[in-house]
């Protein structure tokens, strides 16, 4: 079970950071990687369709994950968009809780103020 | 006056995707980059003090900007981040306002909750 947990997170990752730095790839790689990262399609599928061999394409694969790990080691910014995600995520269980337990308005507004700030510095 | 102001806003959006992309500019790049957007020197200046011509620091801020900006084009992860930061700044807004007006909770709560899915929507 952890090692699918494990396979499902590399596969969200992979395209996390397509989604952030996929159109700095060339069209070429875009083409084939989209095949195998969002599509989901086999190695020998994919050489198949484009009329290359199998370990092309799983070169070529490599390439692309290691030009898009690369960018993210540079800026970081699949890193800081999580984070910011997460302080919006807080900012709504900060009102959720407020709803149940009626706080005091002041305690809800320093709470929120925080998180917003926090945003702002990740930003 | 607009001249000036057009020049001042032209600074910061340099600064502002040198800050996003600069890590992906060689370390030479860099080095004369910060010199003409961050630290504000001439050609002049750059060239005596990196021994090399005027014509030559120019070429290379040039090609600079074009990265820079080449990289905004495709990504757009400025863009996206000053709209998150507007967005945050909308929620401080509402705050502000309820700690003057006192409107009713319930009406706060769905106004930052509006602004909150507006910035997952942004991420």
């Amino acid at each position: 079970m952890i090692a699918k947990v494990t396979a499902m997170d590399k596969i969200l990752e992979q395209a996390l950071l397509y989604d952030f730095y996929g159109e700095l790839l060339t069209e070429h790689q875009k083409e084939i990687y989209e095949q195998f990262v969002l599509d989901d399609l086999s190695l020998s599928e994919i050489a198949e369709s484009e009329g290359i061999s199998r370990q092309g394409v799983h070169d070529l694969v490599r390439r692309c994950q290691r030009a898009l790990e690369g960018y993210e080691a540079k800026l970081h910014l699949v890193e800081r968009f999580l984070t910011v995600k997460e302080k919006v995520a807080q900012i709504d269980r900060v009102l959720e809780e407020w709803e149940r337990e009626k706080e005091e308005p002041e305690e809800i507004i320093e709470r929120i103020r925080g998180i917003s700030s926090a945003i702002i510095e990740e930003l």
